[in-house]
């Protein structure tokens, strides 16, 4: 049978979503009668390069997961074919649906290597098959929006807009790059399938080959500020970015005459520093000051960065490439570990990868507004003095039992943790990636050697 | 309203996956009456850094889209509530199909830079709304697609499995990667849902949590044996990877006596150079020759050729974030340019990006089934001697009229091209990026010349 070449992820068939291996190993548990309650963390072990803070997003895509996933007839039927599961598991798997627990960060939280970001307690074998999809979508939402926080922090207030669709890795990243980016305060994106499915403001100017399909470049600028008089950008770099300038200050002027102002030209090529400056200074001079610049043309936070630094005019940003792939750190690391089960607390102990052991909770202390340090520490201990806890309760049971903000509010969050970053961490350039203190609480620690001590010894018995 | 922070692209919403100016634009055009017929190339500027060749991948989702993008009443309700858009154009996309004509490389053709790999020509407002659709598959899949077959070539041969879904950019990138890895040559994804939709080979092994689920490390091979007596792969490094070699080799007689074969071990971490070396010695000792050893663990194609070139072991690599996020060069900056439209030929002259005009084809030479040039020339020149084009018909006037590939045959392809390459193309540093000879047709060259010769003239004339 020749399949489509074409494939869609969809809520009917997303439970088949995962790592082969994660099917083999709930079969494996299901025949050894394996199912009691577990708990895993979801965190990541180092910030990639570059980064000195990780910003949360993708909990209520992880949310509509977990409460969703099924295993339809066709799903199952194709896992049948495979000839190595039992018959009891394809059973299970008929009327499976998650009916665990699980704590998380809010979407726009700002966290730190080594911190649980999800924290999930359900039966071993539900647990497991869902590993992957939470990594995945975790993984991939914390790339976008620790990166355009990076973009959004080197703009220093001036607009940020997401133009990444084109070279998003397919339609459904750059869905997730535009959410994950507004949350991050880009102020909005030209996805215009973003802006249906997540009420995100869409925007955008013109093309060169708009202006190429006009007899002239003036031509051009004339035709779409008839169409558009109270949205006209105008793109002037098609053919000679000074001459562009002055055609859009004669449409200004035009436009004028009827009534309406002209709203802005973009610049997608050539030296920005010295085009913004002369452009802005004919604008400026033919009575346009208000007429903003737009500034495109493979940005990033350290092209952005560089051009404030160097002078250039800008009202506002349009970024692409490398926001939407974050092109100099395009994953985190993110992992998903067991930490406890019916026998008792569980660390992993191969070479440099350490896990804490437990039911765990972070913390956070704040002084004058701005974040001090962070604790990790064991789910049932005191909170230390002065601090708030980052993880919150969100399905209990199978059930969800917190209310999911809107964007807007997921947005504000996000907002109000980048204010409180200390400076350091503000900087584009990453100089010292261990500036921010996170901490384990004593008991945690005490908790940790006791537990890899006796992992230690159990393997010596066991050779 | 509050809207559910979720999304899923379908081939309900595809249609409206597109950047705002193509729309803004398109509703210009119709206003303006500027829907004649235009031809837009789909091409690759540059090769990215550390790539020496591009491998074609997405054809059939593009077609797909093509075939099938509608703009449904929802689509066009949230459209008239941007309030800036005319009714006429809005009706318009009402009926709106794609009625255009396609030419195309087949999945699988190795390219360079500068080629066209897909010719679109249609009304002109067709052409543009389908822009950032086409990009976004294309660039996806080709950089998928090309970056995984440098692990392929890095492998020499040995079976290399996509393990990426945990960190690809959401799970669509996950299916697009799985699909475009097939293509370059791997042997098997871990991704069930992708060999669920294309039916590709799906494989597993466990994980370290399996392993600490048990009581013993020896338990825990001893379970997952007697479940899989024909498909073991046991994952020795949770704890101690000698250690976890002689529990394997236990398992391994155990499995023999009831007339199994362990099918293989898998280390994730540590020296693997010597760990492989050491556990092949120990297996063969043993008289385990056949047990394979599967590596792991941050690979990608400089790790696999380092650990090759230092003796390392293996019969499989399982290669995961750095393929699936082609984290060494995580896009490909594809173009769709203007080429030709009704009033004539078209270039783009901004500083440093020329576009060649016209409809063109690319033809090949080869000489002992090796690649030797590309000759980029106009579509209706007689074809170079000797040489063979890659440019095929896929869609006449909106209908499809090719036959497109099976996966396997898209794979065979792919290994043929492949085969071709010049051997400095299949290094895995690229030393020179320009190695491949990329020629332009003397008619083209010449008629680009008097075609920017022309547009600087008239640009002179308007001003």
């Amino acid at each position: 049978m020749r399949r489509a070449q074409y494939g869609w992820v969809t809520p009917e068939n997303m439970a088949l979503f995962t790592d082969m291996y994660e099917l083999t190993m709930a079969d494996s548990y299901l025949r050894h009668g394996m199912d009691q309650w577990a708990t895993f963390d979801l965190f990541i072990r180092h910030l990639p390069p570059q980064r000195a803070f990780l910003l949360n997003a993708g909990l209520e895509p992880v949310v509509h997961y977990l409460l969703h996933m099924r295993f339809t007839q066709e799903a199952i039927e194709y896992l049948r074919e495979q000839g190595i599961f039992s018959d009891a598991f394809l059973s299970y798997l008929r009327t499976f649906r998650f009916t665990g627990d699980v704590w998380a960060m809010p979407e726009g939280t700002v966290f730190f290597p080594g911190e649980p970001v999800l924290r999930v307690s359900a039966p071993r074998i539900q647990a497991q098959i869902l590993e992957t999809a939470l990594l995945n979508i975790t993984n991939a939402y914390v790339t976008f929006a620790s990166k355009a926080a990076r973009v959004v922090l080197a703009a220093q207030g001036r607009a940020v807009a997401d133009f990444s669709p084109r070279r998003d890795h397919g339609m459904d990243a750059a869905l997730k790059v535009a959410r994950a980016a507004y949350i991050a305060g880009c102020a909005a994106t030209s996805n215009v399938l973003a802006g249906h499915l997540f009420g995100i403001p869409i925007t955008g100017t013109m093309a060169h080959s708009y202006v190429m399909s006009f007899p002239t470049e003036l031509d051009a600028f004339r035709a779409y500020a008839a169409d558009y008089p109270n949205n006209a950008v105008l793109l002037i770099d098609t053919y000679d970015t000074i001459q562009g300038a002055k055609h859009a200050i004669i449409v200004a002027r035009e436009l004028r005459a009827r009534g309406y102002e002209l709203r802005g030209v973009r610049i997608d090529s050539g030296d920005l520093v010295a085009l913004s400056r002369e452009v802005r200074r004919l604008l400026d001079e033919a009575g346009f000051p208000h007429v903003q610049i737009f500034l495109s043309g493979d940005l990033d936070e350290y092209r952005i960065r560089d051009l404030l630094a160097a002078g250039a005019v800008a009202d506002a940003f349009g970024v692409g490439t490398r926001m939407g792939t974050s092109a100099d750190a395009p994953y985190v690391g993110g992992v998903y570990k067991l930490v406890e089960d019916e026998t008792g607390l569980k660390i992993k102990l191969s070479t440099g990868k350490l896990t804490l052991p437990g039911r765990k909770q972070v913390y956070r202390s704040y002084e004058d507004g701005r974040m001090r340090y962070d604790v990790i520490a064991l789910a049932d201990e005191p909170p230390p003095e002065g601090t708030v806890p980052l993880l919150r309760e969100i399905i209990r049971k199978g059930e969800l039992v917190a209310d999911l903000p809107t964007l807007s509010e997921i947005r504000e969050r996000a907002a109000r943790e980048m204010r409180a970053l200390p400076d350091p961490l503000r900087e584009i350039d990453v100089s010292y990636q261990d500036t921010y203190p996170v901490r384990i609480s004593a008991k945690l620690r005490r908790l940790t050697e006791a537990v890899q001590a006796h992992v230690k010894r159990s393997e010596m018995d066991a050779k």
